[in-house]
């Protein structure tokens, strides 16, 4: 009993416990999609037992809403990054290629495309998604306004509308790198770029 | 027997039939997504017997290839419309809130994400969905040349590229309608007239 009640309460071991569940759900859901995968897969992959994962997630949806703060985990280091810089504009347009290189791969962005079909009609996820999408969207108003601040985004433009247009590009190219392995990264990464130069710059916005 | 051979003749019956089976599919993949609805379902809700569809679709990729025929095809029609344009752009940029008021309703937007999401692992959609797009890019790269051609759309701009970022960006306006009823759809409008304006107009471009 002892035993059990210190893991239990270790929290490393906790962590590991719940990203193993994480991962085996990640794999379930791109093979079999949301509704094609039950907790009975997961905790298989996982190697745990079912009564087990409940012991971490009360449910598939928030073993979704974990996958989807994980993906907003790295969105939101992206955006911190930006913080730093004395030209947020021209970081902006150098990290393009990162957001492509080091965020979605295919099998990532397939899932990420899943939830959001799955949300489509599920208003459980639907809400999980609009959080994250809002918390987001507001990071990336904060970094528009500083970089009009500093003089290096255009005092012209909408912060907001600016800022769902970026998400919705990105939305985009999540699909376009799910469904399209023989994509053009090359000439999808210069035409983000020019799209960005173009709306933001000062004196062309 | 005559009568039935009669009635499997004429295509106009043929058709409201294959359209009859079309919609009952829709409204079963957005409520339970491409796998949780099976043939049977589309049947009843169709109200005919399971082999009777199967005369007129051999599959249920089959009628998700015919469904995506059809949003193509109010794609394509668009497209259509900007030809006879003299000044191509401009009609362009005129013509953003037809495609968004016009085309996907939030239901539709929903089922086209889910097609999206099932062809990231499902090869024969895939190739539905990509054969689309690159039957889609083609048409958008003609009217870019045409615009080139005519003077309105700015010839330093890279065609391929540009129409691989408009089906792009609209897959993410498709996803936001899905995910989002709020959005804000007349400052969504004015974004992307903005972005056509600043990549695609001579002397910006």
């Amino acid at each position: 009993m002892d035993a059990i009640r210190h893991r239990r309460q270790n929290p490393a071991r906790t962590e590991l416990r719940r990203q193993q569940v994480l991962t085996a759900a990640e794999a379930c859901f791109c093979e079999d999609g949301f509704r094609g995968a039950s907790m009975a897969d997961i905790s298989r992959r996982a190697g745990m037992s079912t009564g087990h994962i409940y012991h971490y997630f009360r449910s598939k949806e928030a073993i979704v809403e974990a996958i989807v703060e994980r993906d907003e985990e790295s969105g939101l280091q992206l955006i911190e990054r930006l913080k730093g810089s004395d030209n947020i504009l021209e970081t902006m347009i150098e990290r393009v290629d990162d957001c492509m290189v080091d965020r979605p791969d295919i099998t990532k962005a397939a899932l990420l495309l899943e939830i959001k079909a799955e949300a489509s009609r599920n208003p459980v996820m639907a809400e999980i998604v609009r959080d994250c999408h809002n918390r987001i969207r507001e990071q990336i108003e904060d970094i528009l306004k500083a970089g009009q601040a500093q003089g290096s985004v255009s005092r012209e433009i909408d912060v907001t509308a600016i800022a769902v247009f970026l998400i919705t590009l990105w939305d985009g190219i999540t699909v376009r790198l799910a469904i399209d392995e023989d994509v053009d990264r090359n000439a999808m990464v210069a035409t983000i770029r020019q799209a960005y130069d173009r709306m933001l710059r000062p004196g062309k916005a």
